[in-house]
């Protein structure tokens, strides 16, 4: 099962350490950890193995992967043995990035990319291409009345407008091309009406939101701690320092906005009430590619009696979601094998704002998560 | 369903917590923060209710428990007004609090402790007693010929030796009573062969070991997340500074073995292999009835890049633990009247250390819980 | 030597713990921790004992001070005992405290505020009369034409407009009344020229600004402690979560800019540089009148090696401060009884954003703050 | 001034990042960042520069210097391109670096030491040779009669007993070859009064013990201000995690307890009464040549309010001594060619158990130890 992996960003730390370690991986110079795919309970028959993945992909900026990968290991977020060794794999990659169109109407761009995905998915002979969206957050899209319906869509986008955000457009371009779409960003990206019905109506799945890599991971397992105790949250204050261009990105106002918006929708779920507390993210060049988060958390137990606990997360961001980029890849080309369309609730395990999210407790994201691997893997050894 | 809970250590502070506790639920003072038990998910008939609970206990020590109580709400434990309000019927529970058994071989010993725990059903027209251990923590035990059958133990116990630890005779007491048992201690307890055919010979059940009430509830949480996202755990170390009763007797090296012995079992369960790193525990008599435990946690992730997690928790041992052992007496009181017997897996939930630990991922032991308390209100309906 | 205390704020949390210790202090009903003109090295016949101190001030709110602190017990601040035993003499206080004036144009309130600083040193027969602002925080204050000279200021003031920030009134009409002033908070107080020049005028010493409580106290000895060692600090970040009424205060963005400022200046002063990184300020009411901040430093060793270190400061803000209002009640009548004038630079040791900074560095304004004690024992005992 | 350093245990992490440091800079390929010497405040003319020092050494193992840093290198202590550059330079000092002598009585292994000292002094023409013990942790000594007289030390070495430690015979091979000694560890070096009396008869001065890098750095200006702002330290507990050659050596409980020892004289001095709580240390693998230490400090304020602060230090060990070992060996030097005899109580900065200790504040130790380097320039210049 031949899968295109098309990364918007593909320059990016994320999408350069996704690239290497898979690359590694299918060249045995490195073990699956932080891929969830290999562990004993997922692992089966109905995903594409590593070395069936193909990656393409777009970018603004034409740095070589290689340099990229370099910097990376300069960073300490990447062997530098690893990226000596896969030089040539490397470049070869490097022909399947191209530049992000950038000229003519929105209409004219997604048919850009259109053309670009058919071309990579022709040329490689591949059964599908996934398109996973892991470039900068963007600041909250403004409304606009063609996001409804595809075909008022279709009709505004060949205007001079900018009608949709570029991860909007994206999945646009990937639903019209025939291709599903995941979005690990806390961008737009499918969530708009116009879109949800083009995917219906090209039978595709989808699944999203901002790959759950760090503060709001542990907080996703603490959360349902207190809950299932039967402690009340008094307040959840978190402070995130982060370095590297998702830090510098977030600096920005708007788009700082709609991140912190993405990671405060968990508490009030898990917990049925909201706490009180602020979550900061704040941009520390010296960090690089590392992110620090301190979250301090009041509670009140037996009698009301305060209490209280702290946490320091000291995470490299890069190296914690690539490898959940690999992931994603593989059980959305699985259902897409399998005909699921539609959100994919049951990849909420790995987002921060889950897609029709039926929880945001990661033990049980989990249990769903497993449900539906097993499900794909016994359809998969049916169909064969 | 008239419910007797008899507390070893019944002028501790978990016990005093306990019973201030549950006279406040009783009286409409406090609400049940902290008791799982509460929860809707495990709510339900099958379970005697607060007002149902009758409160007796053994302590070698005879202070009043209002004055106990008058001490906790001095180190910011109880709510000054709620001991204020029930000085009355904290004298009242006070009479059912005798004197340790202390004379005579351990066999006169444990028909006194039956004595008493016949004599208080008989008295208060109890359905049944709980038996729970909060006393201090024992050195672990050592083995003896008679711990692996019940006939040579009653005659062991006749002699004049030692033949079991405190926590084991009050078990042995409890069964020949036919009193189910609980420990809240790390200590022996049920956990001698002979104890375990004398508890099937008398169709009880009992549960155990070891309240999990901090570091270890965290880690109960936190390990099975690094398991799910298939992150390496390279080390976990632990500090565990507390003050009261409980810190100054693990400052005798054997208990605190015994404690650290109980808080390691998890990592190498919930992991597959046992990480680097040492838990220690310190009596630190400042910090009085809380806890401070710091973790650091350092791990690996996708192409082994190191990052690391800490936390530090901050809590009141007595506030967190009472409303456990009010879960465990209505909990183990609904299973006996279900004619359940031998170790309660199902309430694996509580314990550092569980009885025939089916798991240690606190979301898998609450996911038993759940299911072990609907079947229990399920039967309690059809018997009605 | 009879001091009165005036202090602008004299129902808040820090003025009525440094009401309730100096009572207290009086009383022998507690020690001097915290109060550092108690330490041996400072000491001496040249400051008013705490039974010289008299107590009076200003505060919108009418509350009497026994019900503040009946609160700041219930809250932990305040030992209950303390509060009970002490009714008596904080009914006195209450008498002492007004309204602020409130009515006419502020000349009219600052007459009204000289008018009750005369009474209240005449009605006792006090020596001196120093003036303290523990109020709430103000927004940065506009410039104005006439802060740059005290007719034109007198002015000014007779006309309709709010000319002067309340802080800078209340130095105004200290100065005016021949009373020495210090500004605890980060407000603007005497630092206009106008008041420089009035305080010249009057031969009168003033103090500020900003108690350094928190945060910035660990600061001025780690900031030194990396500069002596050579060591390069990359990035500083701070997380400051308050609950109680500065917290609330300081919720609004102007307020929270001011104080940010004050906290801000210190590094580049003792680095010789400024590391990235930014003081967050968040209101959490949970906290209550305790304040928790964490601090994350990333630092360079030898040959460029990255390291960090992270604390967390959790401190009840009145405790720490109250201490340190006798401690410059008494000073400043010392400096002004020894015919000190102008700013206090000796005094920085107490300040977060100290008045013509010599050092930032809390070792150094110690030395300082011995050397200035030591000189005003020797000219009292001189004097006697 | 031509300066011989000559290291014991000199293949050791702390050596070899000294000796590429130190050739790093006389090659201009770094800057002096943790070099104290280098300070504005310190620096001059006393003091040999950096070309001035040449390196030799002991040590038992033989791996080469420039394996050891390669090693260093990927643990990340050491700049790669460093490491790459200085190889000719490196292999130069490894034919300085003898093993340890092993055989004979201790009589005959001092007089191997000294002729290697003599031969190296000569080989290289230098002024004089500082002997630096940077090698591990010792044990407790075992006293010993003739610990205490030069004379009887001396017929004792001849014989068949193990009569001094290894660091005390560096110490005193040192001393009878004319040269200073800094003692870098906790171990006994020159810490007998026959060895003290030997330093007297050849007029040499002498330094130590126990490098202050990181936790007893913090400390010694945490504890401080405590006691500047005159409150209570209840507890102060403190966890020290600690992979690489040390952590390992510190696993043995004997060197441990020395190690501890060392590390708690601080706060009795600085506090002037000893706070509840332990230091540990532990072993963790995994940590390699970094160190966490967390510490928990409970403090008491006003009226006796409870606060606590926490701090986490994440440090390189090497990268945080082999600085402060330059600077020991320079100020040594220059100290010897001043005629400076005896313990040098003004680099008590450097040491966390100060030789002749007249204080353990930092700040007060950086003001002793700018005089003193002041005292040397003057007369240095006066000198010339």
């Amino acid at each position: 099962m031949r899968t295109g992996v098309w990364l918007v960003g593909a320059r990016g730390s994320v999408a350069t350490t996704s690239i290497v370690g898979a690359l590694a991986l299918r060249a045995g110079l490195t073990g699956p950890t932080g891929c969830v795919t290999e562990l004993p309970e997922l692992r089966g028959p109905a995903l594409p193995s590593f070395a069936d993945l193909v990656f393409g992909g777009h970018d603004p900026v034409a740095t070589p992967l290689a340099k990229r990968a370099d910097a990376l290991a300069a960073a300490g977020v990447l062997p530098a043995r690893l990226v000596a060794a896969l030089g040539a794999e490397l470049a070869a990659v490097d022909h399947e990035v191209r530049p992000a169109p950038a000229d003519g109407s929105q209409a004219d761009r997604a048919a850009a990319v259109v053309a670009d995905l058919t071309a990579f998915r022709d040329r490689h002979r591949l059964d599908r291409v996934v398109v996973v969206n892991v470039s900068a957050t963007e600041p909250a899209a403004p409304p606009h009345p063609a996001h409804t319906d595809p075909d008022a869509l279709a009709a505004a986008l060949a205007g001079p407008d900018e009608v949709l955000p570029a991860s909007s457009l994206y999945a646009y371009a990937a639903f019209t091309a025939g291709c599903p779409y995941v979005d690990f960003t806390p961008s737009t990206g499918a969530r708009l009406p116009a879109l949800e019905t083009l995917a219906a109506r090209h039978g595709l799945p989808y699944a999203g939101h901002d790959g759950k890599t760090g503060e709001t991971l542990v907080k996703s397992v603490l959360a349902p701690m207190f809950a299932m105790r039967h402690l009340t949250v008094r307040s959840w204050s978190g402070a995130n320092l982060l370095g590297g261009g998702d830090g510098a990105n977030l600096a920005d106002p708007d788009a700082n906005a709609a991140k912190v918006r993405s990671k405060d929708r968990l508490l009030g779920e898990i917990l049925g009430y909201v706490p009180q507390g602020h979550t900061r993210i704040d941009y520390v060049e010296d960090l690089g590619d590392f992110k620090t988060a301190w979250d301090l958390v009041t509670f009140a137990g037996f009698l009301g009696t305060p209490m209280r606990m702290e946490f320091t997360w000291h995470g490299c961001d890069s190296a914690l979601a690539a490898p959940l980029v690999l992931d994603l890849a593989r059980l959305t080309a699985a259902a897409h094998a399998a005909g699921r369309r539609g959100p994919l609730a049951d990849l909420a395990f790995f987002f921060k704002d889950p897609l029709a999210a039926p929880t945001h407790s990661l033990a049980e994201q989990w249990d769903r998560l497993a449900r539906f691997t097993a499900a794909l893997h016994a359809e998969h050894g049916g169909a064969a």
